[in-house]
């Protein structure tokens, strides 16, 4: 496979709906295909590089903001950006869009209940003894895409399963081949 | 040539001392070897990422952490950085170090005189005209390296040479083969 354009797979969802191990998914499949791409995961960003903000509506949109701007320069060098957000605003997801333009929004679609059942990082258990504020659907609004490129549903499918659709969905818009 | 190692490339240096034709320049030798690199521009960065910088001791050194960040995350992907920026003072370029760990630091060596007399974005002459305040060597500090990695000297050399050495430097070390 050939990369034909360089573009930003934006996957959008609750805390522990298997953003990250889709993410690393589809960077492993299109590795394999000799396509290099670059996974920008939130949660590292804001650590490493805005450890100064917050996670209030204003804070969130800011970090989301330069997360675009970070996946547009690693697609102006030519290389696809893979970025896993929870990115719970649908205003911050079409700002991303914009700023990125060849961006597909993949909504990564797992009930919530499940999310914190799984609760891989412990997150939803410190959020309900209430040690974490603005905690994305316990204290916090998501708002769910209305137009996604693309619903995957982790509780449904298997992880490689939706990482393959990811790479048919980049096939038929012709950004790989 | 294949790519043994990611890497990141800091050049470093004043206004005008032919930093980004030189990014740009390794970058396209890089691929024409089948290697892909992100270029980082600090000027870009800063002005896409963080417009609410100055140019103050403080904001510089925060924005040269940030990309120093950005860059690692960009190697973490298995991808080579070339990052473009004045970055003046030791320790910002140290932290740097510090933060990208496979690091070369490339000093882009050319006489003020010779870089305020090209200033190919007129801004020595706005500095000069005291409508850029903190403007490096202008009303700022730049503070040489002691021990780069690689010293270019772009009025002496012309850049294709100077982008041929850096990457015999990368071989040389091992980055790529």
């Amino acid at each position: 496979m050939i990369l034909k354009k360089p573009f930003t797979v934006w996957l959008t969802g609750l805390s522990g709906a298997g953003k990250t191990t889709l993410a690393a998914g589809v960077q492993q499949l299109l590795g394999q295909e000799g396509i290099r791409a670059a996974v920008l995961d939130g949660d590292i960003v804001r650590k490493k590089l805005f450890p100064e903000l917050g996670f209030t509506k204003k804070d969130r949109e800011l970090n989301v903001k330069r997360i675009a701007h970070m996946a547009r320069l690693i697609n102006d060098n030519g290389i696809p950006a893979i970025v896993s957000a929870i990115s719970p605003y649908r205003s911050g997801r079409a700002s991303a869009r914009a700023v990125t333009r060849e961006m597909l929004e993949i909504f990564v679609e797992c009930p919530p209940e499940i999310c914190e059942k799984r609760d891989v990082k412990g997150l939803y258990r410190k959020a309900r003894a209430g040690r974490i504020d603005n905690f994305t659907w316990v204290s916090d609004p998501y708002e769910e895409p209305d137009r996604p490129d693309l619903i995957v549903r982790t509780h449904k499918e298997a992880a490689d399963r939706c990482a393959e659709r990811i790479l048919e969905l980049l096939t038929t818009r012709g950004y790989i081949k």
